[in-house]
């Protein structure tokens, strides 16, 4: 084929792949938000069809061939196209390492793992898994050597979320992590400022005010309704089928004052991504974020960092009075503020703050590399898991469903995921720091619910490089720095030191 | 191949056709329900990516190949293996005979119609819709010679909505059709018992109880919502994307008392016919209506003769009063039932009541023909369709958005569509004669809310045969008849003359 004609080709084609996964994520929406109960199998095969389409498009070896012609003739391409052709040929070699008699195997171990952990999880009985588990990690180890990796297994599995981490970066910012916030943990729990959670929490919060609460966030935030929504759904989730059809998704409770509003926000700043790539790379995987870390760091800046700050809840206030006559009037916002911060060590990881979090990932990180690399049996991991938990929350776990048997990931055959979360606490740390500097009144705009400032700095250093840099060089470029400690653990410290007089 | 093997392979080929068309009804949903706005052109493309794979699937040569293989071998398959076989037979030779390029040519002159009959109807200008009716016609005929045909190439295209029928037997059916339905219409709006419109119609009805009314009433003719839902949208429809995800929708005005219940129990005819296929022909073409004219049969069986029974009537007045406080004191179910089948001779179709209907049906077919057939010029479409509505409605067409442009079927290049809806009317009048000699009590069921008895009957005599035999099968089996006016015109005259004192 014409060289110059190569890249063309290859593009189409790749829209087309990236039209049968949005497609794919269309159906998958449906199934969380609107699917009638019985439509289920249905959809399971109509998933497996679509899924397949898409695989076997995308991996055919006509693929392959369109990539190298266009790579001859790479140096005629505008950096744009170059960027393109280099990251749907890096999707395309690591696809290709792996056979489809193993992503079969594979997916097969997983659907049963995944019966098996629903079954032990409710029971309590991690023996029901242990078989599951077992073979899981063994398929990993495949999976790894099919991948390749120079230092260690897990590095290759990594790879699939964190592009271009390694364990060998990962382990001395986890110690260090895991040092300084079990002692910051330590130090709030014994604090004699922590006192009894107050009476007005526990009042009933209509949830017709809490939705309108959210979407009225959402909309302050920058989220664009006109090219997204927002629904319901058992767990909040984040999806989208194009830049300009971008979803989220809340549950409502009414016991629960923050719950709807900080899964609202948490997705809201991952929607705020998706909504931000370039027009031009519209369909292509240039319009997708680096790395899961990445990612997340946009969802905990707008949580955590914008959404759990005094100047948040300082703009809210009035907002809240009117909405819940009557609920709020002895109520300021340093209240709203402290009780958004107050740090309850938890054993489950999903219901962790912000001075926890970290602990929960870094033990099922330290476990998760210690089965790939062959030196945990799958066997010992509950008590593994629970020594860990002493050690890092001071807890004991009174049985496996609250302790290794707490998390999905596992059964669904994903090892190398958890690192995620705790990088994207550190990115949008560092990421805050620098935008602070660059915007000296950001808290002032905060304080009055203008939060363009923030949005318009993420878009031009976060959001509209889409895939053309990895993590690591978004942040580079953003902030000057590695991914680093400094920032999130000065961010914490102080944070909690102000809230609990440390 | 082995032809034992041959009917597995393109039994499993056509499954996945069919989750390729499932998917792209998921999305078709999704965009009339859900999307938001600047999802349009994405959603697009993704719709078009799907439904070229489906078509790819299920017209490859491969496809035919197995079909001769599985053929060869027809005799070993069983009676219901043998129906799906032929049937698939039949689509696949059909869509041989259409050329790729033809679909494309069609697709974009469709494209380009649909644009300019949006403009034209909003200026009411005949003369910017002029050129594409040129177009669609000439590629009408040119997709009819492809086809073939005995007797006008009109039948090639009838065929695609109403399989086997002819327009040899439509014509006098509609020619009598035409005679008593404008005659009756003639008289019911000469009549002295017509009166004015009460004053109780013009009140404001919740919407929030119409929902509720909507939803008891589906639930009440036996829909599974286990198995389906309810949604609002512009324009009320019926989808599925298997036997157990059936969704339908409907549109609320606080203005229009009946306006939303006609809808639902429309669309929910329309429903339990796709609830109501054999649960061994999910995923496949036997799970499907013969033809849009038993489809419509439903919906209208649902929707006029039960809906706007007297009988269903009594039975919801109390419901009503309940619902509405104060507001339906004064009106008996006699009053809800007459002002359900007020006859208000309209230039809109979709605005038509049942004494009216047919008559719009009948010029347009007898319009469509002509044009088909080379005996009419689309420039005089406007003038051919003005003196039809003079001679069938005794109306004057003031503009025509409110005459030939007022329906989206031609832009969409669709002829042959219009008369399925009136044979609609004739077949579900064929069948509720038939199930009322079949369940002696049927009438005083349905005063008590109760539709069990008419579901199941329907159940068994039209939707478990699926496609296994066309609509005129069905209805000679259900009935012992052939497709005629008697029932109809009888129901209907009875009707109206009790209405009216005629």
């Amino acid at each position: 084929m014409n060289p110059a004609h190569a890249f063309e080709t290859l593009h189409l084609r790749m829209l087309d792949v990236g039209h049968l996964r949005a497609a794919s994520a269309v159906l998958d929406w449906d199934q969380e938000v609107n699917m009638p109960p019985a439509g289920g199998p249905a959809r399971g095969r109509q998933l497996a069809t679509l899924n397949a389409h898409a695989h076997a498009l995308f991996s055919a070896s006509e693929t392959g061939n369109l990539i190298n012609d266009a790579l001859a003739a790479r140096d005629h391409l505008g950096p744009d196209r170059q960027a393109l052709l280099d990251e749907i040929a890096y999707d395309y070699n690591r696809a290709v390492r792996i056979p489809e008699t193993f992503v079969r195997r594979f997916s097969e171990a997983r659907s049963a793992a995944y019966q098996a952990w629903l079954d032990a999880r409710r029971r309590s009985d991690f023996s029901m898994f242990l078989p599951h588990l077992d073979a899981l990690v063994v398929l990993n180890r495949e999976k790894a050597a099919l991948l390749g990796y120079s230092d260690t297994p897990y590095d290759a599995l990594l790879e699939d979320y964190e592009r271009g981490m390694t364990s060998a970066q990962l382990k001395p910012i986890f110690d260090l992590l895991a040092q300084r916030q079990s002692a910051l943990a330590a130090r709030t729990s014994a604090s004699s400022s922590a006192g009894a959670e107050p009476g007005w929490l526990g009042q009933r919060w209509d949830t017709a005010r809490q939705w309108e609460f959210t979407e009225q966030v959402l909309r302050d935030m920058g989220f664009d309704f006109n090219a997204g929504r927002q629904d319901r759904s058992a767990h909040p989730f984040t999806t989208n089928f194009s830049i300009h059809d971008v979803r989220i998704t809340t549950r409502l409770t009414e016991e629960d004052f923050f719950s709807a509003l900080f899964s609202s926000i948490h997705e809201g700043g991952h929607a705020l991504y998706e909504q931000g790539y370039r027009e031009e790379d519209e369909g292509t995987v240039l319009a997708s974020a680096p790395s899961l870390g990445m990612h997340e760091s946009q969802s905990r800046l707008w949580e955590n960092m914008i959404g759990r700050s005094l100047p948040f809840w300082n703009h809210y206030l009035p907002y809240l009075r009117k909405q819940y006559p009557g609920q709020l009037d002895r109520v300021g916002a340093e209240d709203l503020f402290r009780e958004a911060n107050r740090v309850r060590t938890s054993l489950i990881r999903v219901e962790a703050d912000e001075c926890t979090y970290n602990l929960h990932v870094i033990l099922r990180f330290e476990l998760e590399t210690a089965l790939i690399e062959g030196r945990l049996e799958a066997a010992d991991v509950p008590g593994a898991w629970n020594e860990k938990v002493r050690q890092y929350l001071g807890l004991e776990v009174p049985d496996d469903a609250s302790g290794c048997l707490q998390d999905i990931h596992w059964s669904h055959g994903s090892f190398g995921y958890f690192p995620t979360y705790a990088l994207g606490n550190l990115y949008s740390a560092q990421l805050l720091a620098t935008m602070e500097a660059a915007i000296p009144d950001l808290w002032d705009q905060v304080n009055e619910g203008v939060f363009g400032p923030c949005l318009c700095w993420l878009r031009e250093h976060v959001h509209r490089v889409g895939r053309r840099e990895t993590a690591v060089e978004i942040l580079r470029d953003a902030t000057g720095k590695e991914p680093d400690t400094d920032a999130f653990l000065e961010y914490l410290e102080s944070k909690y030191s102000a809230l609990y007089n440390l």
